[in-house]
């Protein structure tokens, strides 16, 4: 979590990586994707120190993308579920994962593949027009700064 | 760049954010997709030490997501264009900052727009379906493992 590290950026993308932005963030959203929810289970997977895990841990409930939740007593033990706000960064994920798919390839192939359950098709992530429908390429995109914003800002 | 962090895991995620997971680099490719072309305007926009931008930016040439040229002789100056390697990053830092604008709304409103030059629609980000089309919620979608992976390193 870099808080506080990009205060006066007027960006929601620096914003949103106040939150998620840090090294093992994105990675144990990864694992709640894949339906990880224990301290262990996350420790195992990611070979992280329980100390900077739990630290991550505590942001992500802190930030509202975790909810803690009791699931044993003595002794006590809790396990860590992924909230809407959580499951909404899947698409940066998924992306991430088939860039690294394509220019970092394993010989053996993909390691995993998303896939639609009703039909069986490979996912793709891409920026589609909600107006046209159309799937622009970037030199189509523009990018419109708020005008309520002062231009000193809005960078 | 957090090279060499995850040696064991078998995962494009991982593999991807060894080369942009870390602290600054997605800020950098921000700029780059805005425009920004020179060292300057990059300290100018992020606030970052000069010896921390050199460090990443360096990276990602190395990676191949930065061509480095040549602008000026005397002083030497260089500028720095995104290859299709970097550009292809494009929806990661689409959907964070629609995330960070749902979930960290400034009170102006969002301080970007990312409009379709054709039609001028707004642009979302999402995974859609190559085989039908559609646009499943994360419940309808299954992450397939790479049977030629053990399972021990398949996670």
């Amino acid at each position: 979590m870099l808080d506080s590290e990009y205060p006066e950026q007027v960006c929601s993308i620096a914003r949103a990586l106040e939150v998620v932005g840090e090294r093992w963030t994105l990675l144990i959203l990864r694992d709640l994707y894949l339906g990880r929810r224990r301290f262990d289970e996350f420790t195992d997977s990611l070979g992280i120190t329980r100390t900077v895990l739990a630290g991550r841990l505590r942001k992500l409930v802190e930030h509202g993308l975790l909810e803690r939740r009791l699931y044993q007593d003595r002794p006590e033990r809790y396990e860590y579920l992924p909230t809407p706000k959580a499951l909404a960064l899947a698409p940066v994920l998924a992306h991430l994962m088939h860039w690294g798919d394509e220019h970092y390839p394993d010989p053996a192939g993909p390691p995993r593949r998303l896939r639609h359950l009703d039909c069986g098709g490979d996912l793709a992530v891409a920026c589609r027009c909600t107006r046209c429908g159309a799937e622009p390429e970037i030199a189509e995109i523009e990018t419109e700064l708020n005008p309520a914003l002062g231009t000193s800002l809005a960078r």
